[in-house]
């Protein structure tokens, strides 16, 4: 536990939320709460920023008093890692750091205060780790707003290690029938459009346009919009992205690469040639960011949800103001979200192609997504 | 009525719209709906963009089957007006033209389809002329998106005349006990900003920033706030407005040409710190258009109901998204939002100040507003 | 049109609010707006209260500045038809009354005002021939609870005759690829279901408890709610309804006449036990109208629907509160529900089982109704 | 603490969910968040159901990992801790019991996992004195029905003693400028009032009828709605009332002793006659749960808040399904509600009668609240 309980350097973090380092040993029963575990662990571990990574044996952890320990079996591996090891934004992360914010596996230790987990369960471990539940935003079920909100891989270890420690308040509970592999892209980038396609107010029968509608992140959106009734006009590049969205149901697909105008073919696409009810922006370029208010319905709603590098929103005041335009962003589900989204999973009605390498692959896998190489998403699998 | 119903050149109006010419004389049993009246009446008109206005005698209108007439005894002068008269805007206005749309006065004639007015009834006609009441937004009670939309003063003829028509089911009824001459601008001005605290989503005990509240639409943004039992910031620029604000009951006054950070200063005049919980933009320039989402509380609303002239809403992606902001327009309210301002007018929770000077005026009052020279409403009498 | 502006009976209409009986000769442009048309025409007529239905010849009516003439080729036939030819209800009919409110045709003549409709498009006729359209509840797109609102086939003329009259506010639009027998019902048993649906506030994912969902109203109710994402219990009784339910997607069905406990049973299907999300009460008795409570999850809502004769809703006050359940009414729709049922319908995802039988049948098709020998639903055919 | 950490008897609880004993003396760093503090204090102890009450010393609990010790001031007493003692509800109490949820005063120790207090802060401890925050309903900001929630004087021991405990998350912060006598009412009545008003859905410039409206929970409710720019109808009995509620701003009174026809005069209050936008049900008797959806407005909301004994809400399925009324329960706020009832307080918007005497008056107290002597809110002074 060499690093778990370091000196915290986000300035997010109040001191005082630091997790307490005693509870475990001397209060957990441990006949009751845990099963035997190793001192020993292996995980991918950045020791400063930049990298490299390191992948080695360090301690395990141990659970706070509101804590699960999760064997995490399989982790989904995010772009966002990749900006986390290489200190691309604003926010500090902790160092030395075990990335990885995807995780699923089985509750195989908990602190005394932990009821919402019996050890067995299986869990996912996600980007919000934890939260103060206290603040105005928890309070409101807004949880990812929470000042005090701890990031897992991020400002606290991750999945990319054997045994990762969530905030049992926020780790999501899994349904022991749905496979740890494909599950845990859901609980980052599922949960993350889910909660976007919820935050654009399109309801079911209206009509949404997914900008990037071919990506990871877009074919996922594709799949939720379909699951809650929504009709979809898909916005890509490519034959092969086409191909892919009229395969999951999209109802249009405007090629941005080859349309002479992208504004006049969404409306032309929408009810009552109108426009979209709600736009998702998952695309990782600027443009789009500005264009969508003007295939936007009147009254409609513009959710950005992807993150180009310093892109900005921008919308003339006039017809935004006329036309009633909303503009705004959505971040990560709540934990209710997260729920939600795994269960329409595990309905069935959401598939996301993806590979499984060993953990040992992690710098590969981050190889070849610098080098833009990525389609789909890669899941590790994590040594037992 | 030579010009009523000449060529309407607004490319939004469907031929097919126009109000039909016979209906009135053949149909109207003039001795139950209406009262005797003139031929002729006095008209304050441009006969092209650009003016100059001309008063002089013009055909008093007929009403259509479903509208009424209205002898206006008062009407408020907006900027607007001056805008139709230069063709600032990108929208065509007819020609010629009668300005005008905060007229408030008697109902003396209606067709035969309209149930909802009595002759004498008191009426005001508003910006929303009239609309189809059948596509999608005048379903949703979003009459002012509805793509046939008539507006007072700028493709129909409006309240700088004697008698002028309206739709009447656009037309606002005005209990007897309410001066006309004091509610003339609650029914554009006061509307306008009454809706766009509506669409802020602040509730009662929540807070909101206004920006520009020591002007006309500021003090009735400041005062409607307070009637629904919300908090306001106050942004404006010097002792005047300042003094004019705290005696409205603003909580706080930022005064932006004294302020270091007014983003600072907002944030620190919130509750906790944390920023508002909605913004009304009601500037004319368009850096707070772009300021705003930065002392927004997260989850917050910016509103721009303002239309400085070739303004843009911008705001980086990441702090949008991260703090799930939401940006949006906000356009003139609908036919109850007009009823619910004019309600609060008459319980005596607002006061706007105006000035009352005849109609034969007007050249004046645009010329004063040209050279920047208005504070406050300026409200013409129409002679009887 | 000897008894279409005879005097109104119902203490709903205000006098002024009749028809006005002069400008369809006068102002319709005949060769723009209409077709040739005979001067008589078929129709199922109830003379007096408790009938009979007389087959015979009347006018064919003209529509008045704001109505369409729809040239009907397809009415089903609703319960609430039987009960106004027999006087059920505390709300008076007109006599004589051609009854009938799901019409499906196409519209041959119109009024100057008209614009939404062009002569030769396809419209259905509804429960909700008309309303003011400038009250508060006409204002705030809540139509059916308008107090001057024109109920088809039971205040005003209905559908059980060759051309009908609708206010072409409320004339609902049909593409011209959607079969006019199949959307019959779908103008008012489905628009009521999707309008309980969307009052029940249940969403994508959450599951919704039918009361009757093997029946009529039930069948559909459960296509909608699929289509809208939602997942369903059913409950009904007997094994040919439990077949129906389960071919239409229903997750679980409650068996009422075999169930020891339906309110355990409808938990134990709900997730987590909880209970559902939302109750759609379609019954026939009065039963469930006062257990749902019961088995509706906490702030979940309960949505009568069905009017059992001299039923009331009752719950106790303890449990409500500290459940803080939501018991609610819903009425049909307002006329963008309509819009929005028929086009899931449009979009082939509603079935609705139906025979059609010449408009000549109609007093059989009451005599099975009143001897309950009616499975699915009946849709006569309108001679051309 | 011999009896705070007893068998628990509700079935409510898990008995995982009992607060462990050993955290504090071990965990706690005395020295930073604690006080010196007594081993024994006074407290109104009931020993078994039906009392009687004893007041003795008793050991001072000491809070665990995320509790605090709230030095308790002032506490109101409600009619529920009467209930309690007697044992009138279906719930069980534990026993021996300290009464009493409407707390106030200073935290004086803390777990290690609070942050969101500080030792010598102001706190509140009301109704719900913890619950799972982990839930469906935690997770929905619905704490008050987490199926393993905490109530104070009830499932725990409560504020009739000198040290009280509360879950952090749960206990209510209060501004060092506000009076802790007078607020104490706040913290039960307050809240549940102001939170019936908001899930009544009535907007500013709406009318609510308050039905009870010159009793404790009345006055408050008068002064929130009044305060959230709602008017009032006040529905209660006699002159006395009648000049407290036209005092506290009531635009109307109906007295229900001598008005001839309560659903007549309430609808001819509201506007246009049509009936109240809302009603919130505060009686003691079960006849306004059955009346009040006769004088609701078509589409309003009729709020239970009261618990009569046996009492049933009652409604005819036609005229609530016709008239789309909803009829609901509305429970204690949650946390949120809370801070804002509070906050409302804090800016002198709400004033609440009440009588300070000693904690050893209690059952004195108790006994004229039984022979119903008592007008407006006792609260009792905790001897320091």
């Amino acid at each position: 536990m060499f690093f778990r309980y370091t000196k915290v350097i986000s300035p997010l973090l109040r001191p005082s939320f630091a997790r307490p380092a005693k509870y475990f040993s001397i209060n957990l029963p441990k006949h009751r709460h845990t099963m035997s575990l190793p001192e020993l662990q292996w995980a991918q571990v950045a020791e400063k920023t930049g990298g490299p990574l390191v992948y080695k044996q360090i301690p395990v952890p141990k659970p706070g008093p509101d804590e699960v320990l999760v064997k995490i079996r399989y982790s989904g591996v995010c772009h966002t890692d990749l900006h986390a090891l290489k200190g691309d934004w604003p926010l500090d992360t902790k160092m030395p750091l075990v990335g990885g914010h995807e995780g699923a596996g089985v509750v195989v230790a908990k602190g005394n205060l932990v009821h919402e987990f019996e050890i067995g369960d299986h869990a996912g471990l996600k980007w919000l780790n934890g939260s103060c539940l206290a603040c105005e935003f928890c309070k409101s079920s807004d949880e990812s707003l929470c000042p005090d909100a701890l990031l897992s891989g991020y400002t606290v270890d991750g999945t990319f290690q054997q045994y990762a420690i969530g905030k049992a308040a926020h780790a999501t509970k899994i349904p022991k029938n749905v496979p740890l592999d494909a599950v845990a892209p859901v609980l980052c980038a599922g949960v993350t459009v889910y909660k976007g396609l919820k935050e654009a107010g399109v309801k079911p029968g209206q009509t949404v346009a997914i900008v990037g509608a071919g990506g990871g992140l877009g074919s996922l959106a594709l799949q939720y919009a379909k699951a809650m009734g929504i009709r979809v006009i898909a916005i890509d590049g490519g034959e092969e992205k086409k191909a892919m969205c009229e395969s999951l149901g999209a109802e249009a697909y405007i090629d941005f690469t080859k349309s002479k105008d992208v504004v006049a073919d969404v409306k032309a696409a929408s009810p009552q040639g109108l426009g979209a009810h709600g736009v998702l922006l998952l695309a990782v370029a600027e443009k789009p960011f500005q264009q969508a208010t003007e295939y936007v319905r009147p009254r409609g709603s513009v959710v950005a949800i992807g993150l180009p590098a310093n892109a900005f929103l921008k919308a003339p005041v006039f017809s935004t103001v006329v036309r009633m335009i909303n503009i705004k962003g959505s971040y990560v589900g709540n934990r209710l979200d997260a729920e939600e989204a795994v269960d329409f999973f595990a309905r069935g009605l959401i598939k996301a192609p993806y590979k499984v390498v060993p953990l040992k692959e992690l710098p590969h896998i981050f190889e070849m997504m610098e080098q833009g190489k990525i389609a789909g998403r890669y899941v590790l699998e994590i040594p037992e």
